[in-house]
């Protein structure tokens, strides 16, 4: 085959073949493709857009250029969650220990975060003393004796992956459905689970601004994982603002540690018991959504949610006093509490503004490889449709330095809109793609 | 600046900056963008498009990329001819010498062949002894002195061209109009000429297949010059059969010498002496095109056309006796003529593929650098429209070998289509773009 007739043909809006595709992309990972000419193909596809037949086709391409784990051939049922990314997303923190209390194993690898959003492994490496660069045995074994695992994405897992994510985020061609899709996938398939849960985030805080667009992405990640004989389902959920009221690393261990206590805020810990139920329901644990939810709400109650999440932090090295007793994460010299500038109620808030402000502490990091700072964040006092008076505490900044909560005031403030009238607020849960249990077959392909 | 940013621009449909867009040229040529921005960027070109204004700026970044000759500047009028390519397009030889033999200069720097098209360097270099590598100071001097130069393209001028060209030739992003035109045009108006005469090739020996997109072709790069100063008309020519009798180097060079002796193939002559005349009208020497083409027919029947070639490849180091007496040329050991496989009227004749039987034979490239065969090629002894008996002289193949003969025989003769009735021909000449002269300005812009 030949690298300019692929290209030719993705931009004169042909569908390529499965081989096509496959040649392409391990070209490329051998160096036969060159970057010039996968960033030609990348902003074709951004253009021309892939049938399904071609996104797996890609994802699988994309899968094979490296490792598998096979995670369902050690044990079965084994399940996977990934979020596609938002401000203050510690869900995977309480979803992945509830799950596994419940008696569903979950082999979860996650990511670092990047601009304004987090990622689940930075979070973690709050724990003093947790490892999360697992190997594959360690990884496996760890699954198959406690029933979890928290990994950060292995490199050679899906290497296909983190040379075209690369290249696309230096040619402007990030944004494109199945290429999105692909990527997501690759790694996920890459581990092996028998069932996985994605939860794409909408709104001004989440990669997909509109639902439109996160339905799409949530179809071509669903159909991926039917080819690929993973149970698949996409949930989708509003990223309008931040998730709960924790953003920054320690802040959002403790706030999913609260939501395992059962007492972390209502909008996370609503999402993380949906999960949970939805996940549950998958792997045919829980009878339906009611049941799954009453496994969760009881693997709260009787603390075996957090109990999982302490031993798999010990089993990982971490320390897990710190899980028991919060105040023991790091903490940051200086707490500053931000009033309300003006009377009123808060009709939206920024999530994209307020991780930034986030990331400008310390949090997170702009570039890749980038240090963070564990102990800094904020912690939202007031959310979307409260009424404040004028100087009522808006906002908690955890910072290195007063310098910097200056630095990154106006910027906080400005993320958020006041109002007369109590907001109308999107619905935290919009929908989900997917069949969640072979029962409800009919009624779930339709939502 | 920023690459990513400009990228991302073009790709949502924005139209650039002149600023942008030369940040982004000259960056590209200084090595701080990198070939696989500007291949996600060509994409994004070829998928979006430029306006009127994005395309000279493209235009005149590349231009500013290197050195510019200013030929107008050392002698004024100074003109300058090109065309899009084509099978057996030989005019620049025969039309060049019959202008300058008009008293208009010409500073004409041409390329090499690639693919089915031949490049009027390569034909020039079958003459024995003639350097068409002529610096800056030679050419502008053969100019001044014999009102003609035939150069080779200068790497120094438009480097970003070449750079960008090599990219393009290897991401499928070639097929853009403005980016064809700013390739074209940047190369053009670095030699500085003061009127620009355009020939644009439509048909299946062309790179431009419809007349629509050779129109829009023509208006692109009219537009360049126009905005650049300089009076630039664009006359768009069928290319559906090879062009006269002669395909390959020293037999196009004959060919040429027919033309201007006034034996010539009746429909490559009518060509030349339209281009002649438009040409000697754009620059005031005519007094409108009945006026042009009695030139142009004087400077064939008196001979100073001819003398005029000779006298230019004298003064760069040619043999000119080839020129007086063409059978001094190099000629191929082996001729051989194919007579019609049936009877009946030629009524089609596929250029491409006509051509592509020459450059098998060995009289053009497939990969840029590969050695040519000046000797080798094709007389068409019958073009479309004629009748043949079956088994009359059809084409007349000059060859290294017999071998070569029967290689390329099947390809050949599948170039031909034969009907019983007489085809309804594409006329030649198929109208132009842009002003010949200040007078006829009204009725020109509307053709």
């Amino acid at each position: 085959m030949n690298a300019v007739e692929v290209i030719r043909h993705k931009r004169d809006g042909k569908a390529l073949s499965a081989e096509e595709i496959a040649w392409f992309v391990t070209a490329y990972t051998h160096g036969d493709v060159t970057d010039y000419q996968m960033a030609a193909f990348c902003m074709a596809v951004v253009w021309r857009g892939m049938t399904r037949e071609e996104t797996v086709a890609l994802t699988l391409a994309m899968l094979h250029s490296g490792e598998e784990l096979h995670a369902r051939d050690v044990l079965t049922p084994v399940a996977d969650k990934h979020s596609t990314g938002g401000v203050g997303d510690k869900v995977t923190l309480a979803v992945a220990p509830l799950v596994a209390a419940c008696g569903l194993p979950i082999a979860k690898m996650s990511g670092r975060g990047l601009g304004h959003t987090g990622g689940t492994v930075d979070k973690l490496e709050s724990i003093s003393g947790l490892r999360t660069e697992l190997g594959r045995d360690e990884f496996l074994a760890l699954v198959k004796r406690h029933g979890l695992a928290l990994s950060a994405q292995s490199s050679e897992l899906a290497p296909a992956d983190g040379m075209m994510y690369a290249l696309r985020d230096v040619t402007a061609t990030v944004d494109s459905i199945p290429l999105i899709a692909a990527s997501i996938m690759s790694k996920k398939l890459a581990v092996g689970p028998s069932h996985l849960l994605l939860d794409v985030k909408v709104g001004s805080g989440a990669f997909m601004k509109t639902e439109t667009a996160a339905r799409r992405l949530a179809r071509a990640m669903v159909q991926i994982g039917e080819d690929a004989g993973v149970r698949t389902v996409a949930a989708l959920s509003s990223m309008e603002q931040p998730l709960g009221r924790a953003v920054g690393n320690a802040l959002e261990v403790a706030e999913a540690v609260d939501i395992l206590r059962g007492t972390g805020p209502a909008d996370v810990t609503e999402l993380c018991l949906h999960e949970t139920a939805t996940l549950l329901v998958m792997a045919g644990i829980a009878d339906g959504e009611p049941d799954g939810h009453a496994r969760a709400e009881r693997a709260v109650r009787d603390g075996s949610g957090l109990a999982k999440l302490a031993e798999v932090v010990a089993a990982q090295g971490g320390d897990a006093r710190q899980i028991e007793d919060t105040s023991l994460l790091p903490k940051a010299p200086v707490r500053v509490e931000i009033g309300a500038p003006q009377s009123g109620y808060i009709t939206a808030m920024d999530a994209e503004r307020i991780g930034m402000a986030s990331v400008r502490l310390g949090a997170g990091r702009m570039h890749k490889g980038d240090p963070i700072d564990p102990a800094v964040g904020l912690v939202l006092l007031a959310k979307a449709g409260d009424w404040l008076d004028a100087g009522a505490p808006l906002v908690e900044v955890h910072a290195r330095s007063e310098d910097d909560v200056q630095a990154i005031r106006d910027g906080l403030l400005g993320a958020y809109t006041w109002g007369d009238e109590a907001p109308a607020l999107t619905p935290l849960l919009l929908g989900s793609v997917g069949r969640e249990s072979r029962r409800t077959r009919k009624s779930a392909t339709r939502s």
